[in-house]
């Protein structure tokens, strides 16, 4: 049974929040500790009276999602985490920022229990939460009758002024309002303070009409006033068809002698700082990380409070099992990535000896797995048609009656907060996301791709238009170190297939393999069928790379590529055989694939003692760990250019003549 | 002398300007005509009327910068282009989108007389113009004299939908309304389609309470009426402390049977519709890029009075010369880059044998820079402090009763528009811009980083924090692909240097030599001074690499290494020797400029024939293309982790014995 929350144990219950800040902070030595001690109160509210929650079972499915934007406001989530009784110690706490611990510096999901999401780099928890939201209400519109059964939760983020002050918020928070997410609603943490200083040095907004013009519900309360910010809590979840910010008004650091200072950002305090804050606060200066036995007692009662509530959701979650089996079905399906066993097979099929741009492949497999796998939903930020991102079968989210039934979004010309969104649907683990634009924007989406890798999500990026032969738009629209620099992300798999059974491989992995988010490279323009020297094994692409054709007798050379150079790797190699070189040719669908396979597999493809050359329409030099410093990269030295892409190919030497005579003289022959 | 400007020519004219269009996507094949032919009216009012230029002489310093942010409407701006009698022929407008043509798919800067920049990523242009603008009110302040001297023109810019939709052009548009900047007018193209369809399939935003949000001067004009649009702008210029934003109603592909869909936005239309539009347009079928005689005989008029407007600026601003001979010898020298000949060396005098994280060696070389070179200017994301980029002898931008007397630019934690407004300042020619954050973060810049590399001008962005020893901020903060990513970029030049002597020497590149942009990869701990084998040598560091350490016979191994790890080299180097073992210690502060050496001179350093090691306290394979498929990349592997730093160099094996045992393994001894 829950105490009741006097005014005095409330207090103590936020300054006990502030202490384990401080102390943690202290003990590390270095840490954040202004903005878990100026949030404490409002946060510390949103836990115990709105948040819905089981701190036994962190996965259930229809919690409330909080996500803190603010990601160096770590400590307050820890705080909350270990006093509401997740499986967090007091000695988790204790280890603060150290090797191993369960208390990173930022948080970081999969890490620790209760923890949503990574967040830290500025603008991506907001980003995130707006494709939660939407995950939810795609899954409510999908699977719920009425206000039974899942989606119904909400989605609770807390902003700083750097969040805010993001491109990302801005352009994810234009599609919230748009979509009219009324299951978003964020906390924005107006401290007024940055780290240069105040933020009126850099920041002069209104923001309450920024996000009024976003089509927001905005509502303003101080953070002193509990009483304010459930009725504005009340108020923001009443309102269905718009996302709520709440403007709380804070005091950086407060408690302490640097309460809204810059320098509250960041400690320690130092002993003397400490003792003065503890002071003030009322806290114990001995025993360090101090938690009374009320606040314990109470919140042990908040805890199985929450727990039981829970149990109460299950109760009705499982009369609408009872009433709804089909769609209870279809909703387990989801979430369990239910998929047939042949998909790779299936998804092929048709597709040998079929020559048209993988982009183009890529649209049609998307087809295929959609029926299959109805959980896919994605679109393209406004270039559906050229990314072939389009499910046929379903309609757009955002138009019609059921606004939230389809399955095609439109993120608009927002890269990034499209990167982010599908994240925060990979998050909400009911649908497979994807999202496409042209590979050279994947530029604007990294920070948000790096979060997908680190965190380990099934978000995909279609991204199409991947090399020079993008043609006519020219060298802004041309990747050439794209490639190179997303396979230098950890932890992302980039898959470059070079026709129909490729890519339809490739999609396979996507929906029944992948641990991580996957990246397309597709051609925007047309690229013959590959001719194989075997029967083509999904399994082939799998490993990242498999032999097409190799020469009678022991190989001169052996030439890599993938995607629409690999067509030019074959003709390269029968032209180089009637002059009496001996290629072998390897298709390398996944680079990162390869490179993960033990050596005699790469070995054996790849033999150490042959001259190696890897061709690529973009600088190739991902390449180099294969090719080595005396073999040939043989791609762009810089920037492409305004052209024709068969006049390109020309220019550039991505012609069989041109580069069998490279290969020729890199060979001395 | 000019015609009279009757409706009819004016029809004309801008019916001219569709024409040129339609029929240069027509024999492209392909191309962006929706853009410009709704445009013409408005765009061609404004340069005919508004723009302040010298078609004879398209660098004159006075001139108003016009920035077409939506750069696929570039058939636009080479019709204004070649009608107002810049270098461009009908020839070249007929070579539209060929190969080495001056008319490229999207504008390039340095191809085409008159472009001021590179567009066509979406959002760019709006940012860059943010800092042009500001380049503008700097120079006004620091240079000119009341209403004489320069910094008094306009930039305008021209933003479509898409640009509007980039989370960049909020972040710029929100410093711009900060920092008041009254010389910015952006006419918005409202006309309410994106490729996928309608605006509003995803956007409803009130742009006009957005921008007022945001601190503009707010107008809205229709398109068609030109004396709206006159008194607009001049409203708009008269607004002195706030950006303006005209918003324009447009028709897409106006003229045409395709006018206000979505398909307008790209062509080509095909025979049939180029008949009927040409038709519907009194533009006669033959010849195609037909110019009536009148049209010329006007412009010719306008070309020349707008040279005659010049020529009397010029008079003015001699009497400014004159009478202000001090300023004008400061901007002249700004602007000519004047800097003493021994700069390298006046900035590394007192480094030698310094220990300092090299962030820090970093921010006292910037003081001493600031002092022979004035035309500094430069800031960071709301990390100052970190960053060490805030010069002491200048006051914050924005602040005070001079706000634009300063140097130290707050950008705000707004990354992404940092790097444009910098690339901004730098179009402007008259400062050395530079930007700071952790270099984490150089992820949310890529976008303009790599416009910068594609312009080739001098951009710097001082990125520290660079590797895993970040430390307890964790992997969120900590980068490890960056560096490769960086490296990756063509025409980028990437500095990380090994200390305080190092540090001065990639200052003074940036200052006295770099062709194009650069970008520092500085520690945030404390480093050791190099231990050099000679003598200190700028030029070392210009090239990219140099020998640390050589041990007294034939190397049995060369280790490469760049910053924090050429102390942790250099000391693996003395124990293996110790062990037996004779290494070889390059530092490699640039392996961009190294890798651009003459072959004789890499061999020289690093041998083909003595197995290589690179390390680097991130995925360090950007050396692959030193050390070969056999060679040894001692690096990360995956993302770090939150921790002291210490510890992750111990746990990640960056130690001296660690680093030894995996050389000795290596090179099987």
């Amino acid at each position: 049974m829950a105490t009741e929350l006097s005014p005095e144990l409330r207090r103590s219950i936020e300054n006990t929040i502030r202490g384990l800040t401080i102390d943690a902070v202290e003990r590390a030595g270095i840490g954040h500790l202004g903005a878990p001690m100026g949030l404490a109160r409002p946060v510390f509210q949103l836990w115990d009276r709105h948040l819905r929650f089981d701190p036994s079972d962190p996965d259930w499915a229809l919690r409330d999602r909080f996500v803190l934007s603010a990601g160096h406001a770590s400590m307050l989530l820890y705080s909350l985490l270990h006093l509401f009784e997740y499986e967090l110690s007091l000695d988790d706490i204790k280890a603060f920022r150290q090797l191993g611990s369960r208390t990173p510096g930022h948080p970081e999901f999969g890490e620790t229990a209760g923890v949503e999401i990574t967040t830290g780099p500025l603008g991506q928890g907001f980003g995130h939460a707006v494709g939660m939201a939407l995950a939810g209400r795609l899954a409510r519109e999908r699977f719920a009758t009425g206000s039974e059964g899942p989606g119904h939760h909400f989605v609770y983020a807390v902003a700083s002024d750097g969040d805010l002050m993001e491109g990302i918020s801005y352009e994810s928070a234009s599609l919230a309002g748009h979509l009219g997410l009324g299951n978003l609603i964020v906390l924005y943490d107006d401290n007024q303070v940055t780290i240069d200083g105040p933020t009126s040095l850099t920041f002069s907004e209104d923001v309450r009409a920024r996000f009024e013009a976003q089509g927001w519900h905005v509502q303003g309360v101080d953070g002193d006033d509990t009483a304010g910010l459930d009725a504005a809590l009340e108020s923001a979840r009443a309102e269905g068809g718009r996302p709520s910010i709440v403007i709380t008004r804070t005091t950086i650091g407060e408690g302490s002698g640097w309460a809204g200072l810059s320098k509250a950002h960041g400690g320690p305090f130092g002993a003397d700082e400490v003792r003065a804050t503890k002071e003030n606060l009322g806290i114990p200066l001995d025993p360090e990380f101090f938690v009374p036995d009320e606040a314990r007692t109470y919140l042990a009662g908040r805890a199985a409070a929450k727990r039981e509530a829970r149990a109460a959701d299950d109760t009705r979650l499982s009369a609408w099992r009872e009433a709804e089996p089909e769609r209870a079905k279809a909703w387990d399906a989801a979430r369990g990535r239910t998929l047939p066993a042949d998909l790779a097979v299936t998804l092929a099929d048709g597709l040998e000896g079929k020559a048209d741009a993988t982009r183009k492949h890529s649209g049609s497999v998307l087809q295929k797995l959609a029926e299959v796998a109805p959980i896919l939903v994605g679109g393209s930020a406004d270039l559906a048609g050229s990314n072939n991102t389009t499910l046929k079968g379903a309609s757009d989210v955002g138009q019609g009656e059921t606004p939230f039934a389809g399955g095609n979004v439109h993120y608009g010309i927002r890269e990034h907060a499209m990167a982010a969104i599908v994240n925060g649907i990979a998050l909400d683990g009911t649908f497979l996301p994807y999202a496409g634009t042209f590979m050279v924007f994947s530029d604007y989406m990294r920070p948000s791709i790096r979060l997908a890798a680190l965190m380990g999500i099934r978000s995909t990026y279609v991204f199409t238009h991947d090399s020079i032969f993008v043609g006519e738009d020219g060298p802004t629209h041309q990747p050439v170190e794209q490639l190179d620099a997303l396979r230098a992300i950890p932890g992302l798999t980039v898959f470059r297939p070079a026709d129909g059974p490729e890519t339809a491989a490739a999609w396979a992995y996507v929906a029944s393999q992948a641990e991580g988010p996957v990246a397309f490279a597709l051609s925007r323009q047309g690229v013959p069928a590959v001719e194989r020297a075997k029967p083509f094994a999904a399994e082939d692409v799998w490993r990242g790379a498999y032999v097409v054709r190799d020469p009678a007798s022991t190989p001169d050379v052996v030439v890599l590529a993938s995607g629409s150079e690999v067509p030019l790797a074959v003709d390269t190699g029968k032209k180089l055989e009637a002059e009496g070189v001996q290629a072998r040719v390897v298709s390398v669908p996944s680079l990162d694939l390869f490179t993960r396979q033990p050596d005699d597999v790469i070995d054996g493809m790849v033999p150490r003692d042959v001259p190696t050359v890897a061709v690529e329409a973009g600088l190739g030099e991902s390449y180099r760990r294969l090719v080595g410093r005396d073999g040939l990269v043989y791609g762009m030295k810089g920037f492409g250019a305004s052209a024709p892409w068969k006049h390109l190919a020309d220019h550039f030497g991505f012609t069989p003549d041109k580069l069998a005579a490279a290969i020729r003289s890199h060979l001395g022959r």
